[in-house]
């Protein structure tokens, strides 16, 4: 149950929602082994000058922020939260969302740590 | 102090924010023997499409989604967890809200992450 | 990578925004050594009663809340969160913003967990 927030400009969701969202997916599939029905995503559609990022940390140059804060089970190893932002950044990118753009952060639980309209076993 | 954060339907959050924020409230106390005063909540309305969760994933049929990002401290035991999740579900089904369509998701943290005004013990 | 989320009262949000993202991001240079361009903040402006905070728990006289979540890595002593609390709590009370009224979080996570645009050393 990885469940995806998704804070982004207002347009851009408007346009797009549909797409961004089976673009995450597609990642958390192919990089984590993720059931394609295991989808919980929350978009939070922004207006201009509440996504601050700054223009060049890092070497990157943004010129906005699509964040998405991935919360997970602690299991996955470093190599696959690598591909989970590759294939991210590329499934993205074929809509147009520049990957310097892309803002990612993971914050990880346990197993029992979700309830998903019921408890595990029950 | 836990922090409950609710994104939920617009319509949903106008009609019974109040209500909900109280059953939830009473879940912490019940399950996790929260003092009742802490009480921190933050709703987020959301419009259509922008909540999205699989309309069968494990097996529960869900319709949409009330999704509640609880932060608390790394202290409670699996069963005071799984006490919650039930007390939630009870207290939000008795206003009309399918247990199916509740998502909740826990990330912990440490005493010394929280500053609710004040420094502790200052 | 601190990612900052600011939830906090629209109209606040409409006078005050750069001001208050100023005044977190110094506490993060002063207190945690942040690198001045380190700038990731999600504002999230809110309507009257989306904001619910107990108006006296832990002694603190509430008139509002201003929720500032915190996400970094697992590295800061307990001293450097502390003067972190002090920090945006005395930078945002020369807004006239309460100290009261700020409620902050840290959530935690690894190196491995951050993708700002591109992936590390790549």
């Amino acid at each position: 149950m990885p469940l995806a927030q998704i804070d982004l400009d207002r347009t851009l969701m408007e346009q797009k929602k549909t797409e961004i969202s089976e673009g995450i997916q597609k990642a958390f599939v192919d990089a984590l082994d993720s059931p394609p029905d295991d989808k919980f995503h929350i978009f939070r559609p922004h207006d201009d000058g509440e996504l601050i990022a700054d223009p060049g940390f890092w070497g990157v140059e943004r010129r906005s922020m699509l964040a998405i804060q991935v919360t997970m089970v602690h299991r996955y190893p470093v190599d696959a939260k690598l591909e989970m932002y590759r294939q991210i950044a590329k499934n993205l990118e074929e809509l147009g969302i520049r990957h310097q753009d892309i803002f990612i952060s993971i914050v990880e639980n346990g197993f029992e740590d979700w309830y998903p309209g019921k408890i595990r076993g029950e």
